[in-house]
């Protein structure tokens, strides 16, 4: 296909924009200013990268705007706006509209769905998965190998409305599962699993799953069997590999080597 | 209202494109290679025709878009997505940033609302209406005549995240109401309704109501009066006839008509 | 940073269309006709504004747009969408992606949060937030300081599909938590809360707060503590004021002198 690739006639970008070798900005995207671009990095037609914060509106003259970074090799597909000050890792990728505001630190080859809205002042780690229309108050802080299904959201204010925000904290290698709620301070713990349409209210133990409306315990993530053929299905990390260092390897494997490379 | 119809100069167009009589693309349109556009279609400013699929990214230097065909008759509002692959029927309506996502199947008379996300790779039936912000997951099977409301999402992967995707099935005049989520490979039977923010895990018999969390059976449809004369209210089809095909005549009378017809 | 504020070259702008002085309109951004921005408003890019209603295409060939009259003082953030037929105060604010239909009547001063969807014929009071991504149905009325959080639907329609669509009312003061959904004819009361994921099937007394699906009540507003102090959280008046008219000044004084004033 031509058109494709390159920058695109119609961008437009500010001044202080740094971009890398290879880079592709899609037709009628917007890039203002002290943003940087890693090589090899696509972004689809109609996002805006570098987005002013309020600070700009807010009759501050001196506004100057705060910088942002895109790791090389990311993929941003159409329709997506990243604000100013916030910074993603390499192999970062999103699907259509997706909406990143400021202070997000974002690490390394995290997928984000479609139409999901990050509200910033976040941590989210390495490999993490967000499909469609997640929404990730402020505070949040998410570690390595989460995953996070559709429109689950993350609040992060007790008493609503007020001025005190308390973020969720997801753990490594957990699971929520589409259209839960989880409320404000709670920890989601390492491995474990939050069923759909829950309303979690207090921490989840590491290996657990809870569901309902409050959420409850009702197994350990040792008891899911495959209907297929009755082996264990989590910690899902021994059982799926799509897109994760351990593809084709398996983690136990991977696991090992990684230790030894770090040791 | 002048400006509205036509292609619009900023309108840009790949190979392979077939655009019918009639056809109007409206502002910063894109149509991507292999796009068939049917006579007198309307597509709104920003949208995204042929949006190329996940191939094209992952080196796979002989890609070819794949053919997307849209009816005669359809009017696509702003800022919509869909992908190449898919195929959608005569009279396809939408709101505004909608995506539908590759080998997704659409038959004629359907209505998608504002900001849905169709996944692709699955079947959508005749005269279906889709409220705002519908989720449908891939493998999903909608007959026809079906209504989703707002924030419904249709799940697929029984044991998230796993390579296993099992469809939901949802029969035809069956009527989904806002909020609710349906697990991997339920089958919500014909004419039957789920309650607003139910969480269905099982199959839902046909002219059943069910709600809750987890969805219980609640009543027979035919237990539903109307509170303004009493008489009954489902099955639908019965009381409810804009835009479908037995407008001013009646189902039964429609349905006698096209049983002769077909006869 | 340069390039951001003025009417873009890119902007389109059709007839009958009235521009207030230091007025910008973003790149891309399209203004049908009839339309008319208060001074000091700010459009950001890919905005549309006036987008005309389904007369247009209903084979209506005098369809003239009606006016959209868009308040000073407003900031209308990216890709936002505002049908023509609407009314919206001064100092109007708005995140990316908003959709607002015909016939919405809105105060002033009201901040509605990216990707919500208010489908028109209903009325918005003064000093309103809604979140991101939250669905207003069609005769909805929200009274003034009223808060609604991420994923609340507000729904209209009593037996769906029917023609019968019965409002949601939400009275002064009252918040609506994440998730929630409400249905159609319930009256939520002044200074009442409603719980995250909350099914709302019965009016809500005023100073009350319920939660569950469906809702029940569990306490009064006057029964929460903050944690850090012990002392009341609600009614939220009296202990947040950002962006409200009794910044800095408390509720209680501006109060007496807004009666004073009026007296």
């Amino acid at each position: 296909m031509k058109n494709i690739y390159g920058i695109h006639p119609t961008a437009i970008i500010g001044d202080g924009v740094s971009i890398g070798e290879n880079v592709t900005l899609g037709a009628n995207s917007i890039v203002y200013d002290n943003v940087f671009l890693g090589d090899h990095t696509i972004v689809g037609p109609n996002c805006i990268l570098g987005e002013p914060t309020a600070d700009l509106y807010s009759g501050c003259a001196s506004y100057r705007n705060p910088v942002l970074i895109i790791g090389p090799h990311s993929l941003i597909r159409s329709g997506t706006t990243i604000y100013a000050g916030s910074e993603l890792g390499e192999y970062f990728e999103c699907g259509h509209r997706v909406t990143i505001r400021e202070k997000a630190r974002i690490g390394r080859n995290v997928r984000i769905g479609t139409l999901s809205d990050i509200q910033g002042r976040c941590e989210i780690g390495n490999y993490v998965r967000f499909h469609s229309n997640v929404h990730i108050g402020q505070k949040s802080v998410i570690k390595d190998y989460v995953w996070i299904f559709p429109y689950v959201v993350l609040t992060n204010d007790p008493h609503p409305p007020s001025e005190t925000l308390i973020g969720v904290t997801v753990e490594e290698f957990a699971v929520v599962a589409t259209m839960s709620v989880i409320l404000p301070g709670v920890v989601v713990g390492r491995d474990s699993l939050v069923g759909a349409s829950s309303l979690v209210r207090k921490n989840v133990e590491p290996e657990t799953i809870v569901a309902g409306s409050p959420a409850k315990v009702v197994a350990s993530i040792h008891d899911v069997k495959s209907k297929a053929d009755g082996s264990n299905v989590y910690p899902w990390r021994e059982t799926f590999d799509r897109g994760m260092p351990w593809q084709g390897i398996g983690y136990e494997q991977w696991r090992a080597m990684h230790n030894n490379r770090q040791g």
